[in-house]
């Protein structure tokens, strides 16, 4: 059980009766029967932060609207300010409920219900417990878990996703684009198979991951019209129940304002609360970003890799000791760490997908696995390059001469006398110099098939970076 | 070893040197290889029809561009021949590596150019082997394996969406939405966490299924743009080295034009090679799909148990004899093969996402996996929509008396109390009812709360299914 | 950055310079700078306590060990005091960095390192920082991260395995012996393809949980030989460079005193600090426990469905209010937080897998992911097990009369036929009284196959449940 | 529809009543009925062979044991010899369902019922569709597809994994061991993090991949009990109704004798019809040796790149021109086909576990997705590693200039000095070296920490492959 400050209680009762509530808490009886109830994971496995913010802008959204509607404007208007501090995040220790209760998250909402009525009542000069403001009666008034908590879940999803994880795939973006064309006049050897190709531009294969990154952004931007998609007014089962027409409207029209995010009402709310398809899309998105970084972040370390019996085209920034052992050493952590992270969006897309496709009737009850996972997923990518793109792509440089060595002796550059002396000759050239150890030119003067001069003229690099004219 | 009819070879040659090839088989030397190294899996295996079909349209329209750069018109024009057989699979049977070779799929793409190389010299009165059409110089011109196989990766997975998934979704959400239409007068009990929960109608239960199937089909099309991007062009890494200035953009329109979809350029040709993100994408809108279809086809099949001791609300088409000991039983056998389906698409994705994350340098090499397991999803998900549409949905009946005698025995109608009695008091009459095994009526009554006349004027079901004014 | 109480810092240095830390906490250079560069996804993402606590079992047994190999007696017993600190979670705070930093965990490693030599000198009386105690040459004498986090990683698992997994998986299992038991002369209908089929006792229906959760047992049991294998004594890269012959044997022998589990040296260093199959492969079976729960949970779901529009076979606990809006209602919320477990321990179980088929040469770098996802999927597992157990099965009670009404309505009866008049009559007595809404007796009767009494004296339920003689 | 060879038909008739079959066909109304029911996948998907063969050695053991029981000893005869041309693959054009069918898999025991049935009958000079011998009361005897299936998928799995599987991974295993012997004295630089680490042999290098397939043997090899276990005896619902006692464990053993495998009869039929947790955890066991083939593929595709550009220390076999487009490259097309292979296998992985996961009541119904998944995946690991070990792994050869090259130019060589000049000093030596570009020695000596003489004694690479005495 919850541990109190000063160990005292409060007596608190919902339909199944009185139950004791540490005194120094806001949160009420359903509460605390979750809390006995659902003893999984530990303090670590709590409603994400993102969600119980989510639970104070809805529930100051829909005080609002049931003003409208007659709710007591005394009552409204202090729920508005206690809801507000839970936007803010300012009763977080309030929202005790870990992620593996009720599928619906009846408990959570009933959380956010009984924190705001006893803050909502306090401010209104009565004591918590009291029900002068009832969590269900008015803070819950007009709307069901079944409606609020896949509310919750799509704002949360959404100002997260526009706050915390576009703008830093766009700083990445930007970066990445900074490094193509700080790189673009150098030549290498490209590689196909991981085996030595024809030559491109670091620029160039910077480009590629540019294009990754915005097509990241392209991707999971593409997820947020029907993330906007708010199932609050359908109440129970997707009907409206217990609500008046124009609700649903009206409580979206709220939410956007007070989030400037263009929510709508979800066009047909049945499928709103029994699958959560649009979450399973959008975890979609973070997972081909997912991806596209275990790419980029492979290619860069394998790049940087060395010092001096790896690849070493790139020089990667030193931001620690790279081992307990080993003095000397640096190593690609920052790739490690944003791989790590993809494999994780990998297999919290697994879990999403696991829980988006058990909804069974009306509801779906794997929303706060589905919730917790695409927060987290969004958290870790955010996060992740964040710290990739200040502590490790930012820094990176070339390393010119290591480049232009491993480019000269490459046996590949061969590719270009293709349209002179045809595709098997060419072979025989780049055998002939890989058998021998020797260099194309040698090779190709020995079997005769060119003068020199002909492949110095035939054969350089910096023409083979494009089609030819 | 590929059997031959008459058990007769000829020799064909490439730069590792002879090889025997069935007389009757019009693929070359490097085929034949593959055909010796690689023999995983059996001919279940061999590289799915729409990529072979795909190589066919994508050849012609090689041949078609290069003879604008001064390809030898006759043999350009053989080479158009012989890529249209292959192209309507006329070809198929010289067709015969499967989908685990090398990973950027260079087997196939030279089986492509050796059968058409084959056929072209035959039907300019060469024979087979002697190269006058030449695979590589000819066939191949202008092409690198590592942007022709790409290419055809996409033409053949938005021809397949085109022209074989998204017809079928639509006529499934079609058949979908009659049924929504037909059942929209039917109040039944709505079902929370499998729980007895307020009514709503059978046509609004289905109008859930009716959105996720549209918005399955806005998450496929979404993806299209993406796929339309081709590689071709960007020859061994990208750079397009040993091809001509404009020759991607003419590829993209020849495509284009042949095959009546929008297919242009790849913006970044790096990026087309290295990574398959747009089919990491484009699976995860499947797996979408896969979600979706796992929570309708279980609907179906649980609103359709019975006969006697389910829920008996559905009655679906009876197919078969369903079991082969218990004699009158029929089974949602629609359902089992569609949620079966379901479960390998979300393998296929993990597969494709594992896949599409391993790429290195410049050069993705799953290829041949993603673009198997991709199609394979593509057609399981288009087969099994229309054999669930045709032989369950369309048949679906609902069973009216069953529907209604469970709707009036339910306690949850209660809920239409909460605004006249309170939520506790509402608590107490379906506690009370459950307990003495009573209606609801009964106990509201009993305990006082309310005339019968009153119970009448407020629970009534068919009001039940919206908000009120 | 952290915070201090007073906001005062001490300056500490590693091989890249000074660097300044909060005076009030035991960690070093190394672990400020991780934490400073790896700012992914805050405090809840922090190292698992299982592994902290394994680095205490781990740094003492090291501390031991190299006092028989020299280590100074005095620093070698301040080290075992220390680290016996950590291994009882008394210095948790001191550990402070995620799980998404080096894929090496050791930044995770020198935390630990630098905390005991911290802690180990302030117990002989010096000052923190003034490395004394020296965390590379004292406290990780002999060991490099490389085998020190793979040795902890498994010391974590299997004390997790065993002491919260196993115990907890077997109590479940002898509840659900204890139901089927109780449950074992209960006859009903079984229900095969969501159908009503041939009967059953519901302590045969429950045997088959018993049966999953007992293999599960098995499976998670048969994993432990590989976790018991430590790397410790492979160092850098599994050569045992830098340690001393025989150190391995008895680093392995004191960690399996130390904590009373048959830890043993690893056969192979190399395959121990490349890999992590052993990770894959428990996940692996805890997945397979995933997949059984998620049966199990579901069925109890389904059958305890209702209370009047479901199938209504069992009464399930009543823990708390089922919904904020329709009072009465009596969720399987205890079915729910397991079945979403299962949902996110098969999605860990996808990230361990990516994780682990992703090392490269000596070192696989996705250790702390790997640790942190199974360790999440036990804890999840064991905890959700318990609740289940406690919350849920326990109080199972089966609903006698409505499993006769159901059982004894039911068409499937005539199974019971087949030897009598063969499988295409009894198929046709079935359609004629699904047919005709009639018993199967009358039907029979009407049908002229049987007398009543025939009827009477072959189908008999009870009789059912069995082969005959 | 089937096409037939003279397109003619017959009538067969089902408790549907009359359909027509092709006349050159063996099988009945079920079967035709199926296909016409489900078109889905094409004949690719058909039901893989291993499970025809099986069926064909499940019905000449039913028959058998039936022979015990009663049945016509004529008939029975006849069953056996039919269903031993099954068993054979003698029949297999007779078996056209695809695995997207009822998920039970009854349609394809039908299919074995009807076809061994018309050919009993004609060899007992009877006619196709007459039922002289009955698909349901004479092969299907004693037997419900509920155990049928679930039996022929232990049996298939079973049999392949000890036929195609094991002998692979063994001959796979045992070249990879020749291999490390080969290289046992061959000093090389380690790497870890991909960055340059402390020596160790090629030889002990291989010993990790080694050590992997040797584990991987077992773990598939400890998953064979549960897979021993047959459902066939529990019949419709796991009770045996229908059946005689001792029928179980009389097939089990006829089974065993059959395949020389040692099947038992499942200690609990309800779990074995209503769970494939067996299945689930076989994937298991195929999932980790994909994880580890990902990784031994990786490592020599790695370690082989080049031939000048890369870390070329490996050698390995050119079996086929690498590139259509750049001449001489050869590329590690095993290693691709291999990796492909492992992405495949952890994608069906996923499959099979949510398969498996989504059972209800007394069956589970994705069993012909769950049977070809995991057989597609032991196939495919099983050839690929057969192919990997022939056409790569025996002729990997060792690079042993470029090896000795690379190691000593590495500045890792430096741990070898920590227990002389500790490690803090050993860093400045390493860091000095790098960014001087001299040697180790110079740096040491330059910075007064030894003489030359010292280093050379104590930085001797062979002497740093293994723990001091």
């Amino acid at each position: 059980m919850a541990s109190t400050c000063d160990g005292s209680f409060r007596e608190e009762r919902d339909t199944f009766g009185p139950i004791n509530v540490p005194s120094d808490k806001l949160w009420g009886a359903q509460t605390q029967r979750s809390l006995q109830n659902f003893d999984i994971g530990g303090p670590r496995e709590r409603m994400p932060e993102p969600i119980i913010r989510a639970f104070g802008v809805l529930k100051k959204c829909a005080a609002k609207v049931n003003m409208e509607y007659g709710l007591d404007p005394a009552i409204g208007k202090a729920i508005i300010e206690a809801a507000q501090e839970v936007a803010e995040g300012k009763l977080n220790d309030h929202f005790p409920l870990v992620v593996w209760q009720t599928g619906s998250g009846t408990q959570s909402n009933m959380n956010a219900n009984e924190v705001i009525a006893n803050r909502a009542a306090e401010i209104l000069g009565h004591k918590r417990g009291e029900k002068f403001v009832h969590p269900n009666d008015h803070v819950n008034k007009s709307q069901s878990s079944n409606d609020t908590f896949p509310t919750v879940m799509h704002i949360a999803a959404a100002m997260e996703i526009n706050s915390r994880l576009i703008p830093e795939l766009k700083k990445l973006h930007s970066t990445l684009q900074s490094k193509s064309d700080e790189f673009k006049d150098i030549v290498k050897i490209g590689r196909t198979h991981t085996q030595d190709a024809t030559p491109l531009t670091l620029g160039q294969e910077f480009s590629g991951y540019v294009t990754q990154v915005k097509y990241g952004i392209d991707r999971v931007s593409a997820t947020l019209p029907r993330l906007y998609q708010l199932a609050q007014g359908g109440t129970a089962v997707g009907t409206g129940l217990n609500t008046k027409k124009g609700f649903d409207v009206k409580i979206a029209a709220a939410v956007a304002e007070e989030t400037k995010l263009p929510f709508v009402t979800a066009e047909n709310k049945f499928e709103a609360l029994a699958a959560h398809d649009a979450f399973v899309e959008a975890s979609g998105a973070l997972n081909t970003l997912a991806a596209s970084f275990m790419k980029i972040a492979n290619d860069i370390r394998f790049l940087g890799s060395g010092p001096r019996c790896g690849l070493g085209e790139l020089i990667l920034p030193e931001n620690e000791p790279g081992s307990s052992i080993m003095p000397g050493k640096v190593n690609p952590t920052q790739c490690e760490a944003l791989t790590m992270v993809c494999a994780q969006v990998m297999g919290n897309h697994v879990a999403i997908t696991v829980g988006g496709s058990n909804g069974h009737f009306e509801l779906n009850v794997f929303k706060p696995l589905i919730a917790n996972a695409l927060l987290h997923s969004i958290r870790l990518l955010g996060d992740a390059a964040a710290s990739f793109e200040k502590n490790c792509v930012k820094g990176i440089q070339a390393n010119k001469e290591r480049i232009s060595k491993l480019l000269h002796e490459s046996l590949m550059l061969v590719t270009s006398l293709n349209p002179k002396i045809g595709y098997d000759n060419a072979a025989k050239v780049a055998k002939t110099a890989h058998k021998e150890g020797c260099s194309l030119k040698e090779a190709t003067t020995k079997l005769g098939m060119l003068t020199e001069e002909e492949f110095e003229r035939l054969v350089v690099p910096e023409k083979m970076i494009g089609p030819s004219d």
